[in-house]
Parts: C-alpha cells; structure tokens; sequence
C-alpha cells in the first residue's frame, strides 16, 4: 500500500529506523564499556536481529517505488527535505546493492578474522592469519564491486563511499601526494630542531585514576560536553558511542601516564561535541546525521591537536593538571608541557603517533589497502611491502609483524577505505580551525581562558549544524571559502613545529 | 507463506522477538541505572519502536494459521516443544486480544499518570491525580475487559494473568482470607513478646558506601551470583533487569543504614539467580521464561527473607559485617544482628515492611483494586478505603495520602493486578524453602557456612531450570507436594517470631 504523500511516508520508515538504529549503538557502546564477559553470544544475537530488523525497513519491496514517487515530487521540498530525500537514496543503494548472503557471510568471516588477528598479533604471526584475512578480502572485494556497479565509480570508491560519502581516490591521490612532497622534509627539519632543543623533563607519577577521572570530567566539560546529553566511562579502547541525545565518551587510564587519557578524552569529545550538535529537528532522519568521517575525524583531531595542544590551551590547562595531582616544579611549567605534548619522534605504531608522522602511516596504508583490494599486492607479500613503506616513509622498520602490519584491527574488521579518513580529517581540522581563527576575534586568548563558548558556538553554526545537508566539500568551502586541501595542514604544522 | 513446518518456523520467529524483547530489556536496565537525564525522549522512542516490532512479529496475519497447524502436529512435539507451542499461543492471545490503538492509549495515559503521580505524591495531594488516575483506570479496565472476552476469565483475572499465567482470584480470596484470620493475631503477639525483649542496640554508622559495594558484592558472590553474566549496580529503585545470561541486579546505598541496601541486593540476587538459571536451551524460546511474579517473588523472598534472615545466615554474615566496616562490640554480636533483622512493627509503608504485616499491605491492595475495576469503590473515595483498611488491618491511618494511598507507583502505571503476586510469592517461598530443608540433609548449617551451593542446586532443579513447561500450581506440587498455600508461611512465622 503506498501512501498519498510519498515523502511524509520515507520520513515516517526512515524515523523507525533511526530508533532501531540508536538502540543499536547504545547496545554496541554496553557491549565495549560495560557489558559482563559471559554475555557476548546473548549480545551478538540481540544485534545481528536489530541489523536484521533495519535492514529489512530499508529493502522493503516498496522502497523502490516510494523513492521513485518522492523523487518526482521534489520541487515541493524545501532544502532540507531535498537533502534528506537525497540521503535516504544513498542509504538505500548502499543497503539494496548487497544480497543479503554477502553480508552475512561477510559478517561472519570478519569474526573469525577478528578472533584469528587477536591471536596472530600477540604472537606476532602474520602467516596464521593468511585463510581468514584472505576471506575477508575477497568478500569485501565482491561488496566493492556489487556496490561499484550501483554508485558507478571504482571497487575502492565504493568502499571508501560507505565511511565517507562522495570521497574520491582521485581527489586523495593529489592530497596525499603534495603530503608525501611535504611531510618528510619537514619531519627531518623538526627532528632536528627538537634534538638540538634536548629532551623535555618527564613527568613523574604515579597519576592516581579518580584524579585522572577527574580531570577529564573538568576539561570535557570546559569543550562543552553536556553530562546532562552524555557519559564518560572506561574502555579498552577508547570510542565515542551512543546517540546525538545520549552521546557516550570513554577512555583508559594509566598510573604512569596521565596525558595519554587526557588527551583521548579531549580526542573524543571533540567527536561527542559533533554529534550532540547535529540539527535538532533533523537528528533521526538521514540528513541529520553526520556528514561522513572525515568531517567526524575533523571535530576530534580539532580539538585535540588543534585547540588542546595549542600553547593557549596548555597556559589554561598547566594550574589545573598541578592542581589534580598536587605536582610543581620545572617539569610542570607550561614551557615544559608544551614540549611534552608537541614532541615529534617517527614510530611504529599509528595510534601512538604525533600529527607530523601520523599522515605518513595513513599514506601507507592507504597505498597498501588499494593494492590488495586491486590484485596488484598478494597478501603473503604484505609484510614485505609494510616494512619497505616504513623504511621509505619513516626511515625506520619494525621489528616484527605485531608492531607492523599486524597492529590494526580495520583490515581483519573488513574496513577498507577507512584509514584515508583519518588525515582527510587532521586536513579539514587544520582547515577549521583556521578559518574559526580568522572568524572569531581573539579565538585563542578565549581558549587559553578556558573559555570553548565562542569556538563551539563557530562549529555549531559551520559544521554540526550543517547535519549532512551538503557534501563535506560543499561544507568546508561554505565554512572556509575552500574545499579540502592541504595548504592550511601545511601552515599550522610550520607554525607550531618549526616557529621562526 | 506457510512453512511446511509450522512448529520449526514459530521457533524461528519467537526466537527473533526473545531478540528484540532482550535488546529492550538491556536498554530499560540502562534507562533506570545510568542513563543521563537528558536521553529520556529519545530512549522512550527507541523502547517503544521496540515494542512496535516485536508487536508486528506477533501479531503478523499468518500466525494463526501457524499455531493452528502446529497444535494440529502437538502429537509429534516432546514434552519442552509441546509446552512451548502452548506458551506461544498464550502470548499470542494476550497480544492479539487488544487493538493497537488502546495500547499506545494506555501508553500515553501512563506518561502522564506517573509524571502526575511524582507530583501528587510530593504534595500529598490526591486529587490532583484523579483526572490522569481516571484514565488509566478506564483504559485498563477495557484492556482487561478485551482480555476477558478471549480468555473466558474475569477482567481482574485477564489482568492478573499478565503477571502470573493461570493466577485466578477465586484461589486469591481463599489464600488471603486464610491470612487475613491469621496475621492480625499472630501479629499482636509478635508485638507482645519483642516489645518485652526490648529494642535491639542500634548499629551506629557511617558506613561508607564503597564498603557496602564490597560487601553487597561478596555476598552476592556467596550466594551464586556470576558476575560473568551480570553486573551490580546502583539504581534510585533497586530492581533486576537484563537477560538470562546477562543478569543486573541494582541496589542503593545509605550512608547511615548498610541494613537496607545489602537485604535489597540479597532480594534482587534472588531474582538473578532464577533467571540466571532458566533452561539453558529454552531461554530464548517461551517455554524458557521465569513461570510468572509469583514464583519470581519466591525466588527474592527465599534468599531475602527465608534463607538470609535466619540465625543461620546471620551467623555466617555477622563477621564479615564487623569486617567490612570495621565495627564490634555488643551492637554487632550475632544476637542482636537476629533481633535487628526480624523486627516486626506495623508501619505505613508497604516496602519497608517485615514479612509478618506486609501481606496485610497487600490485602487491602487486593481489595481495593478489585474494587475500583469492579466500579463498586469511586476513585475519588480511594483515600478514605485505603484509611480505613489500615485502621482495620493493621491498626494505623496514615497522616496523609502521600504515605497512604499514593505511596505506590503501580496503579499509576496501569498494574493492577500486579499487588498480589507479592504475597503469594512469599507463600511459594515459605514452601520451597521448607521443601528444600527437608530434601537437602543440614541446609542451614551450610547456609550457616556461607555455602549456599546445595539451596542453589535444589532451585535450579526444582524450579529455575523449569522454566515455564509448567504452570506454578505444577512446579510447587512437584517440588514441595502440594498447591500454593498458606500452612508453610504460617508455621515459617511462627517458628522464627514466636520460637518455643
């Protein structure tokens, strides 16, 4: 039975949806911060059904015809409902260009690779992994290839599609080329400067967890977090979760070390900031999610290295990390913490690395992720051409699988296409922040007080607000008079590492 | 289309609604724990969408003509399949009796019922509630009487039905007027006798709440709680949420009574162990359901008031008490521990009553909601009933409404019928505990040990792993050797309040 108005019936389907879909993600953030051990198999089932639940709302037999006939009427809608008709589509070419076999056995061979990766990194064991990561491969290479025949672009693309809408190879071919120029000319000049300027004096701990809980309750609230909207708890691995109304942060503490948590708090509410800002009325349809997840890396790499590690930030945040710990001296003065967290040193492992050589990891995989989904690398021959990259891009190799091409999940998890995203986001948060800066009168001196009010309000209007009515390029050219580029990354990475 | 199957194919898609009913089960745990305030709309879409879907499963057009077919094949089924299918068609019935619209009418009127009923209860104000009390009265009242026309019961039995299958009020009255001639002399001489001995010397606080955590957590523990398949948390009102393999218990804490919060969490351990321990491979399926409140409450009221207020308990907790919060002296001898935990004093309110007058609570419940849905007692004269039946029952009128006939969220909420599964729970208990003395050689002088394992074993073979192939009369029988009745409780009372 179809409904006299085409558009008002898709809002209704795409609404119910939503809540299955929100209830998902509470579920999902339950199950990684939360949930008992014993309880993994009660959880997978609860959310395989959900999945089920969604995905049937989406094909139903008369979708096609529904998008068919609102599609007809869209000169009646104003903007926001004509962007919302656009990425209902787009959810449902995604969701319809799969048989459902393909997903299931997808769904499966991510698990048993999970399980396997868990295994082969602790033993540093690339070769066990071999039969289920070639599984997931394959699979993932025919999902590319049902949905390239729908989207019309390449198998790559279509991955890339479903992490960031509209993202293009083409377009980051170029950007992380003028990267690969840029970046190891400029890490050879920072390390040299770092060197000649000597080590920064350690902090010493040991940083007790309720005065580190503490902290970062303090500091995610000065960025603007809404406890009344939102949790910070702990996980393994720290995530942002939950729902626009219900946002839910976490993160991990050690003793030793208290920027680490700190700073992975900052990270993700900078995340958290995004999503509790999406348009109001928009929120539970399409084009009131978040637009993809470079614009998402870009809210969290802008506050974290952008906002956080500017040396107004630490001038606020110096008193107050003395204050939580009862430390002072010469290693707590601002001097030193700015050192201590703009310190630049080439390593093996990604998420431990600094915003000069991060770029260069995703570069590397990125080449590497393409070349497998193409034919062009043979998975047994991945180590071998991991190590060669590290030794190209960075000057340095691992010593073993488990700190080289091992360390990620996102491969065995079938997520190709996802690593670009990371630096497309360190890119737009340079972009952003820039043009907030330029925008706001005294944006620094505001953060140095420890005053986010008037960076917020900047990204409420230019990004959160925005839901996914444009495209991120259409977004960031409105916000900052350019699409995606890598000039204003350039600019911020020499003023703060390399100041005259 | 039909299945050639039809009993393999209900399976199938009760199992899909066990899905969605435990995703909702999980995310109303979440609700009532650690929600943050500002989810709550956004929650209550996501639970009711939930509901919807399940809903739609059950009452999807063909399944009629599914339970038709597969009673016709019962012959073919084992003895779980058989009662399955009959658990099926029991949970169909209460779905399908009722027209979508008055359920989400009786929804609505339950939002603002309870939103009212916070308010009238602040101000003791009675009449403010009757407008929203009205409707929900009326709107259960139809509910019921569509459920009678299917079941061929009484409205107050259709409604009682939803809490305890098979519950019949005609069984009720004779039950309670069995302890309505019991209790009120019995009580006066509980009173009589304790107040001769005196009052018990006070425990003198504070007790730190991590300290209660810990020691609520060790005698969960003791009692077989698997915190691989559950948590303990902290909730305004304690309650037992999840799943069977994901079980969560919620208590409170008051720094100035541990008393309170450690009998709470031995109830709600109560609770987790019977749904801890529904049948393995039915849990997922009707017929792997707890049976009903009745036999729910037995499970509470066993650990709480049967095995965990006896002087064999105390024996085992008293040192662990003195440990936790670093006490001693003659407050903390075992003695006075007994005294204090089975003191009897009539009070207004029915949760902070002992085991000897709250059935006298839940009489005067029973009475007066029978009365109200019969329309033989005008919500507008409910203060006045309620007064009186105190004064008759217990001896004391309330000083005002919010001690008195608003204390309780469950009319409200549209429970009626709800209120005495209380006290029939505390009769099942009495038997089954007086059942499982006699089967298990010395149990108390284990329990007196902390060793709670042979109670556990006895349960879970007598009643939790029997899930619902039985109805409560079946299960107590073969357990203990006779139907629910009033003969255990009574000599329970006797022997602990009024010892020879």
């Amino acid at each position: 039975m179809i409904s006299n108005d085409p558009y008002a019936e898709l809002e209704k389907r795409f609404a119910r949806m939503s809540a299955v879909n929100r209830a998902s993600a509470i579920l999902n953030w339950d199950r990684s911060a939360i949930m008992p051990d014993g309880a993994s198999d009660d959880r997978a089932d609860q959310l395989a059904t959900l999945d089920g639940v969604a995905h049937e709302m989406m094909v139903a037999p008369d979708m096609p015809e529904l998008l068919g006939r609102a599609e007809e009427g869209k000169a009646g809608l104003d903007a926001w409902r004509a962007a919302n008709l656009r990425e209902m589509r787009h959810s449902w070419i995604h969701s319809s260009a799969l048989p459902g076999d393909l997903v299931e056995a997808r769904t499966r061979a991510r698990s048993a690779c999970e399980m396997a990766w868990r295994e082969a990194k602790k033993n540093a064991d690339f070769k066990s992994l071999l039969p289920t990561l070639s599984d997931v491969l394959t699979l993932t290479r025919r999902i590319g290839e049902a949905k390239a025949a729908v989207l019309g672009v390449s198998v790559y693309d279509a991955l890339l599609d479903e992490y960031e809408p509209g993202g293009r190879s083409a377009h980051i071919d170029v950007l992380f080329a003028e990267l690969k120029a840029f970046l190891p000319g400029l890490l050879a000049r920072v390390l040299e400067r770092q060197s000649q300027a000597g080590e920064a004096l350690p902090l010493a701990g040991p940083f007790p967890l309720e005065a580190q809980r503490k902290l970062g309750l303090q500091m995610a609230r000065a960025l603007g977090f809404d406890f009344h909207h939102g949790r910070l708890d702990v996980s393994a691995h720290p995530f942002t979760g939950g729902t626009p109304d219900d946002v839910r942060i976490t993160t991990r503490y050690d003793e030793a070390d208290f920027a680490r948590a700190l700073m992975g708090t900052l990270h993700e509410t900078g995340h958290a900031l995004y999503e509790a800002g999406l348009p109001r009325d928009w929120r539970r349809q399409p084009v009131g999610q978040s637009r993809g997840m470079v614009l998402h890396e870009s809210q969290s790499l802008l506050m974290e290295m952008q906002a956080c590690r500017s040396s107004a930030f630490i001038d606020f945040a110096a008193p107050l990390m003395r204050e939580a710990f009862g430390k002072g001296g010469p290693a707590w003065e601002v001097g030193n913490l700015y050192r201590i967290y703009t310190r630049v040193r080439p390593g093996f492992i990604r998420v431990d690395a600094d915003e000069v050589t991060y770029p260069l990891h995703i570069v590397l995989r990125y080449r590497l992720e393409r070349a497998l989904l193409a034919g062009d690398l043979a998975l047994a021959d991945l180590p071998g051409a991991w190590n060669d990259g590290m030794k190209e891009l960075l000057g340095i190799v691992p010593p073993n699988d488990a700190v080289g091409c091992l360390q990620d999940i996102h491969w065995p998890d079938g997520s190709f296409g996802y690593f670009p995203t990371y630096t497309l986001g360190a890119l737009a948060a340079a972009q952003l922040f820039a043009a907030a800066r330029q925008a706001v009168p005294d944006l620094l001196g505001a953060i140095g007080k420890g005053d986010f009010a008037p960076l917020l309000a900047w990204l409420r209007t230019n990004v959160h607000g925005k839901g996914s009515i444009a495209g991120t390029d259409a977004i960031l050219t409105e916000a900052t008079g350019a699409p995606l580029g890598v000039a204003a990354f350039k600019a911020h990475l020499e003023s703060r590492y390399l100041p005259a």
